[in-house]
């Protein structure tokens, strides 16, 4: 694998919170270069992306990027550069264990294929579920799981399986050799250190929701 | 409505990384809870919740709850307390927007009902989809959704349409008198301030993780 063209390696000193600022340019990017525009300045990039055009300049001048003044970025460079940056420039491997109704939202979100995570292989451990067409896949049994992963060199899990059943899978596909999960189960999980886990949790942002309109209420 | 029985009266000073710490406690609190565990130690709620014991203490004393030495915290209290904080102690009135597959895959995700989040009613534009019944509701279309949002007094909308039309959504049911979003289209909002907006991007998750491996594959 080639090593990503950011000219200065600041790789490893990256925050949480920076990687996701990043990620958000990138959306708004990808936005604007769909619509032909060229150039986008850090007061754009701040005021859609939910910060200040100050903490846009210091994010993308860590990185090497200066803006022209008057001129803003160049969105084809950006773009690349960012992607370059996040590891982007690259297909990446997802598996997605759980065939479920989140599982089936998830395989048809067009956006992943297109930000480059391709769904290779799809589990569940119901009979049911099991053999069915999805897309080009055939729903697989997770008794098949963990040798397939190592055989499909599956570099991101997904799991969106019952929270009851969520530690299990996370265990097989960490003794599997995968290094990158993201969970949709709603249940807090248990990964070594080396291994990168993400939680995606709708009730935690509708109880978020709650609070800041109670509060609005009890005025 | 009653006012939150919290001790003191800390609604406004709490930061939104309190609020999601709050949420995940309240989560392995459930857990504890169903599986008929009477206490809890701050250790147990920092390891599960991904923070640090002092954290977990700090947070919570902050609310007044203070465990006993040797005994922890009571589970059921605790789980009472952090409810009304947040707001949990009513039932919360959603409107699904978009029955598309993530929509359909929302509609029937246990926890929400469970934690006090009950969809009454569902719009798409889509003719195809309008009439379709979801459980004990019919999806509505679009046309009415505004004056269903004021009669159904809704409290937050779930935003599961595709991004081109999110904008147009939102501003209609911010008209409506929403005054809570959740926004699962691939895109940024503008909303006024007084309204709660948050997000769920499933692609910046998985941003996030690929740069983390990436990391590590570069080493």
């Amino acid at each position: 694998m080639k090593k990503a063209r950011s000219p200065v390696e600041p790789r490893g000193k990256i925050s949480e919170s920076t990687v996701r600022r990043l990620s958000s340019y990138l959306r708004l990017l990808h936005e604007a270069d769909a619509l032909g525009q060229e150039t986008i300045s850090s007061e754009e990039l701040a005021e859609r992306g939910g910060t200040t055009s100050a903490q846009v300049r210091k994010d993308l001048s860590f990185f090497g990027s200066f803006g022209k003044r008057g001129l803003g970025y160049s969105v084809p460079e950006l773009l690349r550069e960012i992607e370059g940056i996040l590891g982007l420039h690259r297909r990446w491997r997802v598996a997605l264990v759980g065939a479920g109704k989140i599982g089936s939202a998830l395989f048809s979100y067009r956006d992943f294929q297109r930000r480059g995570f391709h769904i290779q292989a799809v589990f569940d451990s119901d009979p049911g579920k099991v053999g069915a067409s999805w897309g080009d896949l055939r729903v697989r049994h997770d008794q098949e799981m963990d040798r397939a992963i190592r055989e499909d060199a599956i570099d991101i899990v997904i799991v969106a399986v019952p929270a009851e059943a969520a530690q299990g899978v996370v265990d097989r596909v960490v003794g599997a050799g995968v290094r990158a999960i993201l969970n949709f189960a709603p249940t807090r999980l248990r990964v070594p250190e080396s291994v990168a886990l993400r939680y995606v949790d709708m009730t935690v942002e509708l109880e978020g929701l709650a609070y800041a309109i109670s509060g609005e209420r009890l005025r």
